[in-house]
């Protein structure tokens, strides 16, 4: 019997063996042992970027096509090109456009599911946590809490458009989703509002308390009790950080927004970033295993993603996936928000990152 | 204009705009919100079982099929019915028979995967972690910690079959796997057999030693350094529990291995546990949302998960998936070996469990 | 032999054998059991006040009488009168007012004794902190940190007065102090003013820093990066609180110093508190393990410790010993700030508190 | 007026005003400055040793001289020579050897202190804490935690004698010492002997326990679950560890008993360590903060502090002052028990060490 021979008889008789094996729920490792445990990761997400000009439009389209109500979440979803029909910015993190247009409101509910919030355009509408309302504007942060009940409502008289990034796909990953509408439609409030700012985010904090409002706590998974961080305050912290100008050749000045409680990450597995780019910066290359989801604030300029250049103006959201090389360049000062699943992935002894030179 | 064809023009013009959203990698989220924030998690694994009687030959077929050295690790996958071609026994982890001929060896290699493997049969195999090797028997627990090499040899004249358990599938998920092969082949023995649990296992530590053994560690996500947890130890610590009679109507008595530098889970990302469950006992309805994987090491007995019965004996592997009311009954005094997910969903937050009445 | 003689014999015989054991350094414990563990604390240190209105003319005759370079800090004890000639204002705190006259200066040195500074009088006195200077007003709360290098100049053209409090007599009693002069004298700006307050307070933290500024850090006993709590934060923070109006019966409105690396103690050994009485508000009884030291900000009033009555005004520093009831009386709005050893004791697991009915 | 003229107004003057200060409850820092924040620690204690071939028949009598009852706790305080009068070993610790002569009990009671017991002579008596009782013997290392109830009985038919180690000069300086008598006299038998043993001592636990046995518990603050640490298991330790020869120039092999809960210490205030010196070894010069006890097990040897040499054979019990170097040299192969206040210093940022060369 020739080698081909053997070989062909070798590789039917394997086949014959895997059909046996399937028939048990049973599979050879070693056919797809290089696709499980790559040599480095290898994300579906690509590069991407949606400009919030072309997408105005859009969002108020909506906001007539759909009322709030009927809709429960007005949002466009920001799907990655690599992950179509999926619902996913990356892997692990879903983000869309949430409208509301004056006089709607979004019901109470409550889910699993961590949520921010990020103001993209408009003053004036308020998000309600715990009993607590706090009213947004353009740059603010807000935490919706896992398992709190929270809703939203707009009470200009002008649309407002929000970014919301949430962990849903990593929370139906694990099998760990649950969701509850609350009966009261709209929460009572409870609490004079900026309470869990005077409260919290100031550096004392109230005798006896360690512990945040109503969310899961399981293993330090806390919240933050500022639910809240406005960006005048934020940008203050960037401006107050460049006088030392200790500037990262990777990030310029990057913050990490914090749970006063535990000097943590401010949400249990989404961390979230404000980052100061001076006019002209140029930074290295860095890649990280947690793809990142970029808003900008102020400025100009753009990021490579490997071969592609995704131009970036103000409102804009673009997204770099895992582990792919990266650099930023501003034309003018520029103020990025982001988020990633860093904090998961911290927790779990997986996150690494690597510096270009 | 009727109401049905004012719905109908309703339907096409929302279609219309689905399409234009669409070309801007958008999607309404009205149309998904039910799916992807759920009322309860709805698992696509299902129960399942694999009775070692039927599969001890097609292992031992696998080992006549390819060699360890060329499959790099022979190991015949347990794949849920419910997650078919995904190479998973639930959502986020994986399992498999992994098997080692007699005078075998599977060459070291590493990953930021973690791996456990539960000795169903044999005798003398060892693993290596990092320069030292541990000489398995059945019921042993061992670990292989992320980013540490090790490598397999079976010196005995028997083969020997142990069930692996790893998070492939949740460090797919979060983009963060890497892998190497270790030049070396076979590492080189640099420590005694026994070391680890020597220096770790007897409620005595090295002075100033508070760290493991090379594992990645972020975030206190570090492995246990005591890589072999015997069984006779084990099987003691059921023993000596059992004089107390603290029975748990949910689980009998069910201990968790754990990491005696912190008393935290051994492995970072992977809860492992043993269990017994007296002659006749019979279990409360439980669920919970870490899926989980059982191995039997003595006893005789079933588990129903909803309407499944899952009837099981020694070396069987058993999945119970997330959220799944389901309840053990013993015939005889059995013990059972288990792994979940639940430090990674302790760790996020998200870990719920019910226990019925 | 009588009994009174019987008795005799063996208190002498009893005696004799005391001889021979102190001969080899050993006593009988039963002789002083009761006074070692005691049924409940028995403390030396009594109720005390200093007005300040008695002492600002002897602050500044000491500016007279010696200069500050001589004196290395010129600083006039508060010495509990319980505690005679052992420079305690508690067993285990010190306490004293530092007077820098116009133009001086207090050498550079640095110690593992913690250090605060709680400003009663004049403005544009700076403590500098590691390259750092903080300008001084009244009611700021500022941090010299263990093994941190420090120095104090006063540039304004009024006579400046703090209140120090150190855990002295606690690190001597640890046979744990280390002490060094600066060779430098006046350590060197190399921080713009402002910058630890900006780094670390405004509630997001530089990307990967973790750790405090230089201080001994073993343990998680690290002090607060922020050394400069200006007054005008900390009040605004008790302003907020008060629109919630969840007063303490105990406390009026109590809030702690925290440390934003990690929600704990401003400082190791030492906790840091401030409070508001409002006008005729008067405190239930309250008593617990930690002596507390107490300096008036706003408002006039008087503490109740037994039999004692204390009457305070602004600038006046009084002291309540361990585990003795006392109340507040609030005449006016009434703002206090307080120090005591809580940390050391919580971390020890020694804490205890009662509140009256 | 002569230079020697204005020098003595100057100090008459400053004399006067110190006698002004003092009649305010105020002292000159100045004139105590070096003394209160010293170059480096001045420990009061001195180096000190007790044979216990002297010692023994000094506790027998003392069996003789009272009864346990009338005693409570028959035991000769171990008295530094260097605090005469103060019941302390060290500046912060309490020893003494305590004595239980057949059939005697030592009734129940708690205290907020901290106790360790570590056995010199005798086999059979029992120490009862919480409803549990172990048996001891020898090298045993047995805890009784904090406001835990416990007794001591001697079921055998000889005298029992045991090193007691408490923190009473440490409670006592923080005022935070309470205790109170058990009304039952001599606490009923609730679990069987070993229970604690085998639930937390075997690198599983108890799912869902993560905490102690009743003693307080703040900040971190626990006591071993494990009550007794029997010598032949921390031996075996020494044994294993011996194999690997990772030898330390200052201390030989030396391990430290651990709480499996979370790895730290075994006490909250009181470290506790078990040491191996070969024949013939001769460590290195070495200091640290911590005080510290040492009672001999195995060996003979001696310890050179500065110019002090104490030697010591089995039961001896000797003592090195703080910030004072040190060297051993075994004869014959020793194990050295010790106990310090390392981990109080460590909690509060105050443990420093050094290394010879």
């Amino acid at each position: 019997m020739t080698t081909a021979a053997q070989s062909a008889n070798t590789a039917a008789a394997r086949e014959a063996f895997y059909q046996r094996l399937a028939a048990k729920n049973m599979a050879p490792l070693w056919e797809s042992l290089k696709g499980l445990v790559p040599r480095e990761p290898t994300p579906n997400a690509v590069p991407a970027v949606w400009h919030y000009a072309e997408l105005r439009d859009l969002c108020l389209e909506a906001g007539r096509m759909i009322t709030a109500r009927e809709a429960q979440r007005r949002v466009l979803v920001l799907e990655n090109p690599g992950l179509p029909g999926s619902s996913r910015i990356t892997q692990s993190l879903y983000a869309g456009l949430q409208v509301l247009m004056p006089g709607e409101e979004a019901p109470s509910h409550r889910h699993t599911q961590s949520a921010l919030r990020f103001v993209l355009e408009g003053h004036g509408a308020y998000t309600a946590v715990d009993g607590e309302r706090t009213t947004m504007s353009p740059g603010d942060f807000v935490i919706t809490p896992p398992w709190s009940w929270h809703d939203h409502g707009n009470q200009s008289d002008a649309p407002m458009v929000w970014l919301d990034g949430l962990d849903i796909p990593l929370v139906n990953f694990l099998d760990a989703g649950f969701s509850e509408d609350d009966p009261r439609d709209i929460q009572p409030v409870e609490r004079p509002e900026g309470d869990s700012l005077a409260r919290y985010g100031t550096g004392l904090l109230p005798l006896g308390e360690r512990r945040g409002n109503g969310a899961a706590e399981v293993g330090g998974a806390a919240t933050s009790p500022v639910f809240n961080y406005p960006y005048e305050r934020a940008r203050a912290a960037l401006e107050a950080m460049r006088k030392r100008e200790a500037w990262d050749p990777c990030a310029g000045l990057r913050l990490r927004y914090t749970n006063p409680l535990d000097g943590g990450w401010a949400m249990p597995t989404i961390g979230t970033f404000l980052q100061l780019l001076p006019a002209g910066y140029a930074t290295r290359a860095y890649r990280s295993t947690d793809a990142t989801v970029f808003a900008l604030v102020e400025g100009r300029g753009r990021t490579k993603v490997g071969a592609r250049v995704l131009e970036w103006s103000p409102r804009d959201v673009f997204v770099v996936p895992a582990w792919s090389w990266h650099t930023h360049q501003a034309d003018e000062e520029s103020v990025l928000f982001s988020f990633s699943n860093r904090p998961a992935q911290e927790k779990l002894g997986l996150f690494r990152e690597e510096r270009g030179t």
